[in-house]
């Protein structure tokens, strides 16, 4: 056998993304097809049978030089039997996907949380290329978060490892609740979900903002104002910024990252959400755990989950 | 060879323990002589050295049965050459402490910090045998930590993996200048110093409580009010409770351990303590990142620095 590849598989509610990495986490190319999630398991798990099948068929590799398969999805699953207890968006619940995976497909296979996997990807062949550990955050809907620790996946005792946005870092007073049944997380003032919420407050407040001439606002929106000036804008923006350097700050004094990462939707809007991330971790953070400690935007865009999935089966 | 025995050296400013340890992590003798710090470094590592071969004269086991002698050191040091930086209450500086003890001895010595030895001897020998990840607080004059992850010490990026009592937890109305230079720090408040700091703040302030009869307060002082129903002392018990408990809801998003221990002078305090600790760490974490989790006093007191130590060379 010649050059080992590896074949990851980002399961979305919409579309399956297929991708094929080489042994250094390059990603060589993709496919990606409709998951027909309305035809149920049985129908998707067929489509990523076949996806898989064609992906390689197209490329220069044999068959026989996958290594081992990977799938990314989002939801609750005991990752050593690659059962996914539940997963809303695809509306799964008690499917045995590594088990009916590894029959078709007679590979190896091996699935995670679609945040752990988008780490992965980064630190294997994005942002986090060569460095062992770090910590990544994913800025979108929500909050996710993933430990990278000797260039793996960190679990925990029950897979609760890295799930930064629900750390509790906004003091009582000012805490709302979360989805989560908790108040205060992180995610319910860094997402996209709480710039927005932050951002239709001030409107209701009818604080003196460009926002308010918006009727349905974005977070997008809310980085375009602060860019322009608006101090609003601004304000909501060092809100969400400050929080996610305080929780870097708590993350820093527990696993002591080489780098953290920051992917996800509201990441693109930069330096204007960078420069106060940065500031306020290194305000809360003694000098030992930020010194040489640096805080990127991620690279992989929305290929990190097909290239993390991918590579699961590298250890 | 019959069975292998591991020898663990307490190096304190005043006096050096060795202890003897079966491979299940039993403390099976101790022996505990003078430092003699002011003699300066060579003079000191000819203590352990002579310690190390006499308890292990005294034992029923051979020369030949030591497969690894580790040591528990304060202060700043590089753990892969095992060279010590910087250790103030030694007054050391730059002391090669591995490479001496290894050609004085014959046999691999490795070294950490005391924070991170007395971890590692919970968790194999003490409140933590069986489990394999866990967190650990050493309450003291001082607040450390140590992460253990799959029965290991993990260091992070620089050794700063488990500096706990500097997470940055009392809000910034409320924050006090630490000694690492930055504010806020939970050593400031969950400390012993933090206890005696918040209980003489009490007392200046013309509070009612029983502590103001009391000249020179101690931890111990304000744990035994709170005890007798002292409103202020039960106050001042809370908040350092509070902050533990904050800082482990963040701990548990981050590593998700199956078990924390608190060990340490303050935490003789007991139920006292451990209750409010509980309380909030329920009511700041997720639920899947605290159901099964529990928070348990340390069983080796002051022998788990011996422990850990012998415990280097596990892996």
């Amino acid at each position: 056998m010649t050059q080992r590849i590896y074949v990851g598989v980002d399961l979305g509610g919409t579309s399956i993304k297929v991708g094929l990495c080489d042994e250094q986490g390059k990603l060589i190319q993709t496919y990606e097809g409709p998951t027909g999630t309305e035809h149920g398991p049985d129908f998707v798990l067929d489509r990523i049978v076949e996806y898989v099948h064609r992906i390689v068929d197209e490329s220069p590799y044999e068959w026989e030089q996958v290594a081992g398969i990977g799938a990314g999805i989002a939801g609750f699953m005991d990752i050593p039997t690659g059962f996914v207890e539940l997963s809303p968006n695809l509306g799964w619940r008690n499917v045995a996907v590594k088990k009916t995976l590894e029959e078709k497909l007679g590979k190896t296979v091996k699935i995670d949380n679609d945040a752990n996997v988008a780490a992965l990807g980064e630190a294997w062949g994005g942002a986090g290329r060569g460095i062992p550990n770090l910590v990544c955050y994913t800025l979108g809907t929500g909050v996710g978060g993933g430990i990278i620790i000797n260039g793996k996946i960190y679990q925990g005792f029950n897979g609760m490892a890295g799930e930064l946005g629900h750390m509790s870092v906004v003091p009582d007073i000012e805490a709302i609740a979360c989805n989560c049944g908790q108040s205060g997380c992180l995610e319910t003032v860094s997402s996209a979900t709480g710039i927005v919420r932050m951002a239709n407050d001030a409107k209701e407040r009818g604080d003196r903002t460009s926002l308010a001439l918006i009727e349905k606002i974005t977070a997008k929106d809310v980085f375009d104002a602060a860019k322009s000036g608006d101090e609003v804008a601004v304000r909501i923006v060092n809100r969400a910024a400050y929080y996610i350097g305080k929780s870097m700050a708590a993350v820093a004094v527990t696993v002591n990252p080489q780098r953290f990462i920051i992917g996800g939707g509201v990441s693109k809007a930069g330096e204007i959400l960078f420069n106060p991330i940065r500031e306020t971790f290194r305000k809360l953070t003694p000098e030992r755990a930020y010194t040489g400690v640096e805080i990127v935007p991620a690279t992989l865009g929305n290929d990190a989950g097909v290239v993390g999935a991918a590579g699961l089966n590298l250890h």
